[in-house]
């Protein structure tokens, strides 16, 4: 176990993923490279159960989805609806408004999820053009529920898009793009998607490509101005190159392998859900053991593929991150303002869950007990 | 040599630069990776022999700089003017309009560069916050006077910035950001700085900086926006990390590699840039030899790292392209849309140069000469 493994991204990756990283030099037009992308297009479409959705693979942050949904989606003056559960709603609604939206936000107590009432008040007040949410906020661990949210806008505002934040849940929780009704999901290559940073990944309905084709004014950033990449992706996809911006061509023979791994290699999507579940489960219950309080308020709106749980009464972060780091075991400070000294996160995402092998788990909840409980200790001489 | 070589970018990459871009997975505000990003910023100011600039190390392709450009040092319904020596100038412009700049554009000749006369009486008539021009427009291998354009620009309109798009310029064409007085520079990681795509590289001056600071109202990109970058660099120059945007970690481990060999290996940045010139005077000679015409009108607006030659009269790509490609020499097709058809490029940045023992140059010559003079065979049967 490298160093990092245990944070909420960027994971820790497969070899086989870190050598097609050192992929030599290829051209972005060629013959070999063409599939290759090709290839990510498809395999990115299987991970989000669509068949239908069009898929984004652009050099970039997972940020730069943001943009994409804020410049290809809305235009200026319209209303968004942004469900906050953390540091990324606010984020996401930053980003918004520098596009011109006009945002509303319904923010939910820290560590709680936005109710499905107050999104259906919200809806009936007025007509908003997307309704986005973090799927799980990084900051928090917190799980929203993506399919009650979609069947909630599509019954009050069917009209409205619906785009789900998914850089720290896609791969490690549930998607159904498709049978939820999910107009945007966005991602980024370093957490569940097991691939070094540096990707962003999109996926957009025909729905949202139809709103984004009808726009009234051409989008409003050049770089993630769909009008640019669209052509790039069919092309690609189709088996022909096309020029727009060089792709980050290595880290996309990474994001290949990674792919490969997910979709078409043991355990299938489902299982690797699956054991998600049951890693998380098993840490949130040696937490609990140790009295350890959540960071999300209900259990059925925590994360699967990462924790946050709050230090003990009188403990910090100098008494445990330094502890588990000692035993290799490096954690993530807290992110949300509101509480940012108090707790602490931890990733359960990609390999170290799927290879049970490597035992990084039961490493990470025995680490934690031992640290846990010297700091407690420390606490009392 | 694998295929790719000969291509003005992606570039071959040398293979201590792939090894680090396989690095294991690394927290971005790990004390281990801080200060790596931290000396790939200090680095970026030495190949741009600057001491002030602000460098900017984003996730994304070459492109992104534009927008940064864009929406950081231009207000909407600002004067920009637009160097145009090809195709890259057209999508500069493009971009610098996307964000509201009103652009006008003085279009050289093909081939051509943009006379500073055309350039003084641009600036009499009018106010213009930005002069933009691509340093070597890849499209054509012109390559732009530098030094004279920041002159000019100073001498008629102190006040204008002058912006340099060194996509296909930086580390294999001089450039003293500094002595000249170029407020930016924007390139990209795959050219002469020997590193994969992926990452957005600019370094803006002091005085860009002020005029950034000076904005009436914020930038408008969100993603490009140096209102959020800016303290993130500062923040990891000095040793701290900061998080908006998760950085391409593997990438910046690999662009310290390469920045290492080009800051503080041998050959010095000086004696490299002397060898792109040898190198290119080489292939240029080769070419003449064969009667092949130069699309750069003047030899001293050719550019060092890459050359593009016209096809002699009848013979095509498809005569040429694929017999090169069977010697394992890759080079690239025309894109400039006013003769895409008529002509190739020639790739000859970093290793392939600084590297003589691998005689990649030599062997480009002897394949090139061998598959031209076969395909202008080929036609007389």
């Amino acid at each position: 176990m490298t160093p990092g493994c245990s944070i909420p991204g960027p994971i820790e990756v497969a070899d086989d993923v870190l050598y097609a990283n050192a992929h030599p030099s290829m051209s972005h037009v060629s013959a070999e490279f063409v599939p290759v992308l090709g290839d990510c297009i498809r395999m990115t479409r299987e991970v989000l159960l669509t068949t239908t959705g069009q898929p984004f693979l652009i050099a970039g942050s997972g940020t730069l989805g943001w943009d994409q949904v804020a410049s290809n989606l809305v235009e200026p003056g319209e209303d968004v609806l942004v469900l906050n559960t953390g540091y990324f709603g606010d984020s996401f609604a930053d980003c918004l408004q520098t596009y011109g939206a006009k945002v509303d936000q319904i923010t939910a107590e820290v560590g709680g999820v936005v109710s499905q009432a107050d999104i259906e008040s919200a809806l009936k007040t007025k007509k908003y053009k997307i309704v986005t949410f973090t799927h799980v906020d990084t900051s928090t661990g917190v799980l929203s529920d993506a399919k009650s949210i979609a069947e909630t806008v599509k019954k009050v505002s069917p009209e409205t898009l619906t785009a789900l934040d998914g850089v720290c849940s896609v791969a490690s929780e549930e998607i159904r793009m498709d049978d939820w009704g999910i107009d945007v999901v966005l991602t980024a290559s370093q957490k569940g998607l097991g691939t070094p940073p540096g990707l962003s990944i999109l996926v957009a309905s025909e729905k949202a490509i139809k709103v984004f084709e009808n726009r009234k004014i051409p989008p409003n950033s050049y770089y993630a101005s769909w009008k640019k990449w669209l052509p790039i992706m069919q092309a690609y996809e189709k088996g022909s190159p096309a020029y727009f911006a060089t792709p980050p061509v290595n880290l996309i023979y990474a994001y290949h392998a990674s792919l490969t791994r997910i979709t078409k290699g043991s355990p299938s999507l489902g299982e690797r859900l699956q054991l998600h579940r049951e890693a998380s489960k098993k840490i949130k219950a040696a937490a609990r053991e140790l009295g350890l309080k959540q960071v999300p308020l209900d259990e059925n709106f925590a994360a699967n593929g990462m924790s946050a749980f709050y230090f003990p009464d009188g403990v910090t972060a100098p008494d445990v991150l330094p502890r588990l780091f000692k035993k290799d075991v490096i954690v993530a400070a807290g992110l949300h303002k509101a509480m940012k000294e108090k707790y602490f996160r931890i990733g359960h995402m990609g390999i170290s869950v799927v290879d049970e092998q490597r035992g990084d788990i039961d490493k990470v909840i025995a680490s934690m007990k031992e640290a846990i409980g010297q700091a407690i200790e420390s606490k009392k001489v």
